[in-house]
C-alpha cells in the first residue's frame, strides 16, 4: 500500500487522477505554510469541498484505516497537515481544534524561526523554545497530532526529539550523510544523528525526489534514489524508512513567492529559480512503481518493500493520529 | 516635562486623574502583549474612545509635539505601543498600518521566543532571527516605529542594536550591574554592554520602580532609585537616561495570567505572586516629583533633571516617530 508522506500540489482533479494512476493509497497534503488560523480553516474547508466533489478518487484521511480503505477501493486518502505551526497562533487550544477539523500532522517550523523553534534557514543557535515550544509538543502528544521536524534546524529537531514522548516524524527530507553538501539546499537534509534519534523515537523518515535535496539533483536516477534508501535502511532500520516526495505541481510564481518569503520579507531570501523539474522518471508523481521495482531487483524482500512503500507510515499514523491513551 | 516611557495600567479615568496629579505630560501605554492584529486594533479603538471621553485629561500622543502640547495645557499625551511584535503577525505591511493607526513603539519580543527574536525567559541561545527579525527592524526603521528591546534577551538586544540603523529604546528596564542578581527577575534587567550600545545608538533607557527588577524590590527607597539613576548616568551619559516605571494598576488575576502565559501555556511558567506592590513613595504612580527633588538635592543640575524627567524621551520620540528621511 503506497503512502506519500508529503506532497504540496495545488489541489486539482488532474493531480487526483495522477495519484490514482500512481496507485497512491494515502497522501499527506499541506494546508498551511505561513497561514494563520482563519486562512488555514479556509484551506481545510476547500479540501472538504474537493473531497466531496472528487469522491470517486478521494476520501478523507483521518486515520490509518482510512488509508487502508482507500487502498482497497482504489482511491487516495488525503491526510491534512501543516508545514509550520503558524495556524496554531501560539494558542494550545487550537491544536485540539485543528485535530477535530481533521489535521493530523504539523511541522513545528517551516524554514524560519518562530515561537516554537527554528527552521533550517536560521543556523543552529536557536532551538525549541523553553516556553511555547515545549508546551506545543506536549499538546500535540496529548491530542494525537504527529510532530514533524522536516524543515526544522538540527537543534530544534534534536530538542523536539528529546521533548516528545511519542514518535516524531520526518515526513520529507534526505540523509545529509548520503546526499552530501553538493545540492542546492543541503542544510534542509538531516544529519545521521537526527535520523537515528527519530528512528529511536519510533519515527519514520520519508525520502524525497525533490531535486534541491536529492542526490545529483534533477539528474538523480532511480538507482541513486534506491542507493539512498539502502543507506538509510542500513543506518536506522527498514522499519523507519518511507517515501515523502515533497512533490508539487500546479503552482505559479505567486505561490512560490509565498512559500519563500510569506509576508515577512519583501524579496526572496533564498534564490527562487522557478518551479523545479522533478527527475524524469518521477514526472507527474509517477515514479513510485519504478522505485519499488528497483528495490526488489536489489534484493529487498517483498515485506521490506511493503514497509518502505507505506507500511511504516501506516503503523506510525495508526498509533500517532489518536489521543495519548495515558491522558 | 515629565515622560513615563512605560505604563501598563488598565485604562480608566482614575488612572488618568493620577497622571494629571503627577504632572505627566507623556506616557507610553501598552496596547498589546500577546494580542494578534485584530485584538490589538480593538485596543487601539478602545483608547481612541477613551481619549475622546476624557479629553479634559488626555490627548493623543503621535509625536513629541503632542507631548509638549499636553504638557503646556496640563494634560497627558498617550503614546500607544506594543510589548511584543505579535500584532504584526509576521506581516511587514502591518508595521506601517499600525503606525498609521497611531502606534509608535514596539518591543521585538515580550518574554518568550517569537519569529523575530527571543525574550529574557529563553536563555541566550536564540537571537534576532536572520529572516523576519532583520526585516522587521528595517521596516520599523523605515516607517518610524521605535524599536524597544526591554524584554528581549541579551543576544536579541545586541543583535537588534547591531541591525538597527536608528536609535533603539529600552523603555523600561534597570542596569543589572547596579541592581545585581538578588531581585526576583534579575534576568529582565540589562547588562552594561547592552546599555552602552543602546546609548551609542542614540537610545534612552527608562529606569523602573517595578519591584521585581528594582534595587531592594518593594523596599527600594527614593535614595536607592536615585543611586541607580546616578550609576546609569555615569555609565552611559545623562542624555540617555529617563524614566520608564512599568507601573500597572487596575488589573486582576485574569490579566496577570494573560501576561504570564498568554494562550501558549496552561499554567504560569514563572511564579505569579499576585499584583505587585510598588514602593510606597511611588504609590498610585505619584513618585516622580520626589525622585526629581532628590536628584536636585544630589547635585544634578536643572537641565540634567529636565533631560532625565522627559527631555531625553522627547528628543528620541521627536526623531524616532517619523519616517526615515533617507527613504
Amino acid at each position: 500500500m503506497l503512502v506519500d508522506a508529503l506532497q504540496f500540489v495545488k489541489p486539482a482533479r488532474e493531480r487526483f487522477e495522477e495519484w490514482h494512476a500512481a496507485g497512491i493509497a494515502g497522501v499527506h497534503a499541506t494546508v498551511a505554510i505561513w497561514e494563520d488560523s482563519t486562512e488555514t480553516m479556509r484551506e481545510v474547508g476547500r479540501w472538504q469541498r474537493l473531497l466531496a466533489e472528487n469522491a470517486d478518487l478521494l476520501r478523507e484521511g483521518r486515520s490509518a484505516d482510512d488509508i487502508r480503505a482507500a487502498g482497497s477501493d482504489g482511491r487516495t486518502a488525503v491526510v491534512l497537515g501543516f508545514q509550520n505551526s503558524s495556524p496554531f497562533e501560539d494558542d494550545l487550544d487550537l491544536v485540539g481544534a485543528f485535530h477535530q477539523a481533521g489535521v493530523r500532522i504539523a511541522q513545528l517550523t517551516y524554514n524560519t524561526q518562530n515561537s516554537a523553534g527554528a527552521g533550517c534557514w536560521e543556523g543552529d543557535d536557536a532551538g525549541l523554545s523553553r516556553t511555547y515550544g515545549i508546551n506545543l509538543i506536549r499538546e500535540m502528544n496529548r491530542v494525537g497530532m504527529l510532530i514533524d521536524v522536516s524543515h526544522c534546524n538540527e537543534r530544534t529537531s534534536l530538542e523536539a526529539l528529546e521533548a516528545s514522548e511519542r514518535p516524531v516524524a520526518i515526513t520529507h527530507a534526505n540523509p545529509r550523510g548520503f546526499v552530501g553538501e553538493n545540492v542546492e539546499l543541503a542544510f534542509r537534509n538531516k544529519s545521521d544523528t537526527v535520523l537515528k534519534k527519530a528512528a529511536e523515537s519510533g519515527g519514520v523518515v520519508g525520502l524525497s525526489m525533490y531535486p534541491r535535496i536529492a542526490p545529483s539533483g534533477v539528474d538523480c536516477t532511480v538507482a541513486q534514489f534506491c542507493d539512498m534508501i539502502a543507506y538509510t535502511v542500513d543506518l536506522i532500520g527498514v522499519e523507519h524508512v518511507g517515501l515523502g516526495s515533497d512533490y508539487y505541481a500546479g503552482q505559479g510564481d505567486e505561490e512560490l513567492h509565498w512559500w519563500r518569503q510569506g509576508r515577512w520579507s519583501r524579496k526572496p531570501m533564498v534564490p527562487i529559480s522557478g518551479p523545479v523539474e522533478f527527475p524524469e522518471w518521477f514526472a507527474a508523481g509517477r515514479g513510485y512503481a519504478t522505485v519499488l521495482e528497483h528495490l526488489r531487483k536489489r534484493g529487498f524482500s517483498e515485506s521490506e518493500v511493503e514497509l518502505i512503500s507505506g507500511g511504516n507510515w501506516l503503523r506510525m499514523f495508526g498509533a500517532g493520529f489518536v489521543a495519548d491513551s495515558r491522558n
